[in-house]
């Protein structure tokens, strides 16, 4: 981390002025994603057109920052990419940008002087947080390929979330399940995305346990004659 | 945790008196929500009445002494609720209450030096504790609002029970499932105390391998000449 | 651990010899309840009521063992039976005998001077052991009380197996489910086993992981120079 | 680790001669089965035959090195047996061999001075590459044993993989599931896979917190003065 070189000025300055739009992009895009999708037989066409444009738009944003970063860099687009794999991520999936701004608050948090929040409890809103704009997002995806399949059991947008929760929880019911190639498709990511929210959740906890015990052992360790063993 | 500042004296001597009484409350608010759910086609209306008072009764005994600990405490509202979010927690939902009693246990237990019960057991009470108080109350609720619902598959109390073991333990067999809104707002919080539970019993079992395996390869380790490598 | 009083020779005396014929009569008591649930309808009655006495004898043993330890320890009865918590667990559940077979395998192992087995190693034999046997007595019990249940799914002792795996694994299908109270009541402990089994694998894996971590930092800070800062 | 002693040299030889070629044969394999699965109505029965002849040549490589293997050791076939688990496992499953060209792939990139992938990272991959070996042999078995059996519910690869994920997950939806024996033999191996994948993954993030935390108490400790207390 420490030998990590320090970003291009221009870069730098580049990131912080785009730190708000981009957000307010992400947002956007979200937004107009979920609208085309759950107003779908209520809105006129040209509506419809409208939030495809604004989603497109938002997305676009992404991009052009994407080439911006790129040429700022000053590396090769194969090396910006291989180093910049989050960034990648993020373009492909814009909806994803809002958990860099929890990094943001924790940052501006930080220079007031106030307690920094634990470890275990920054892992646990990154983890809430991106399980929950994926699984939105996830749960709109899947309701659009279901709703007019044949023999599909997820028929309304309550559904779809309903089984998106059983899915990042590892649960699974079975009541509701996708029944189309793209929605089993995008399943198997959540199922990816709910083995993760279940490692980040026993993860954090078993660290934090292990941190509380450590900190017991060497208060007790602490009141030892100083000759003892060097603690745990 | 050492830099806490100390409550004034008179905070302190509210929650040591409360202590009982708030204990006693919760498990009168369980029971009178327990009674009036299961009870429900059997009892006269007037003693279902009586059962809502007395939960009612129960609750505002939390809420009296939340408004107490505020005042004595001598901060601003805002400040309080942030400073004291597991009393805020325990507000909301009573029943959570004696899962502090288990506090009160272990301290009253350290004072008579007998020896403290290991950290991984501490947690292991804690998260049984807490999954059977939260179990228990939200198979009632979930029973509540499934019982009475067209294409419902919970229909006694038996099957909800039955439906909470399956969603805590996240197997999720599918047998059984609420189809109700408000059935599966109730279910998506059971399934988020499982994946707690889950991270619970799995933290703690790999501290608990840790901390043997540290002590195994001391003690190994004090065999050694001490000049070898220090510790683990 | 280091702490606790050595036993009296007698018990420890008793204890050694009773290792193998508890295993032993453990053994026999899984065969019994097995050979009575299995062969129900194919055996003639008189042999069914020799595997119950066969199965009743063994647990004897069992009982006979608890009382003759119980007497040697000179504890009395309430606090030998909080101290000897395990041996309880066994007394209720001979099949878990076997396991402790491990430990003693790894004590004779131990002395023949071959290298340790692992830390790791050990806990999943442990809990694949545990596991195993009582997934076994489990799918016998639930086979029992479910395969002459009115709209029972678990209609075969290999659907029982069936469902034990998915259970034991927290998979739960939900393709076939017990139905009967009892059935239900056997299944939730399995669960239980399948968090903790769940756990037992996490955990050893998450230990074996920062040891195996902690051992490579260790080896690249032995090449610095040993004025840097001392260990991970 | 250290202690072990240094192989042969000619078997060091024929393990390295052979690296390109098992993993070749690995693939070989694992394409001459699913061909023989997947085609099996539309190719005529010479193709398949010929299928089936370089599914068994390709095992026969791996057969044929485990002999030489063993010869070259200078060892006994039981002792050989148990100190190259591994690699009998790998003989049994032949489409293993893929995941240890991971392990050649992080030598390789270790002499080029490169900076090492994390522990953390490695286990992603070995866990991710297996789960999918694994995870695609046995759909296709799966999938080989139900599409004509009786009732089964598992008719197309589609549905075979599908129900591979829910199962390596842990999710379980049971909306398809395998019905035969050898079926359900295969798909509680693929259960034992995935709580080891959900091991995986959840270790390897609990040992990535804990390095995270314990390097960031570093830093915070290394900014008091000396005499304090020696890390955490």
């Amino acid at each position: 981390m420490s030998a990590r070189p320090p970003k291009p000025p221009l870069q730098e300055r580049w990131e912080q002025r785009m730190e708000v739009p981009l957000a307010v992009a992400s947002l956007v895009y979200l937004a107009g994603y979920a609208v085309r999708i759950l107003a779908d037989s209520h809105l006129p066409k040209g509506w419809l057109d409208l939030c495809l444009a604004v989603t497109l738009a938002a997305w676009a944003v992404f991009g052009v920052d994407y080439l911006v970063r790129l040429r700022l860099s000053g590396l090769g687009a194969l090396r910006f990419f291989r180093t910049h794999l989050l960034d990648t991520v993020v373009l492909a999936l814009p909806l994803l940008r809002p958990v860099r701004m929890v990094n943001l608050y924790y940052r501006l948090q930080g220079r007031s002087n106030a307690p920094r929040f634990s470890l275990y409890g920054r892992v646990m809103v990154y983890a809430g947080l991106s399980a929950s704009l994926l699984g939105f997002a996830g749960a709109l995806t899947v309701y659009r390929y279901e709703r007019d399949a044949p023999g599909a059991s997820i028929l309304t947008f309550g559904d779809s979330v309903w089984w998106t929760c059983a899915t990042l929880a590892t649960v699974g019911y079975g009541d509701v399940v996708p029944v189309t190639p793209m929605g089993r498709l995008v399943a198997v990511g959540m199922m990816a995305c709910g083995l993760a929210l279940l490692g980040a959740v026993t993860g954090s906890f078993s660290s934090w346990l292990i941190q509380v015990f450590t900190r017991e052992d060497e208060e007790e360790g602490g009141k030892r004659p100083p000759g003892g063993s060097p603690g745990a």
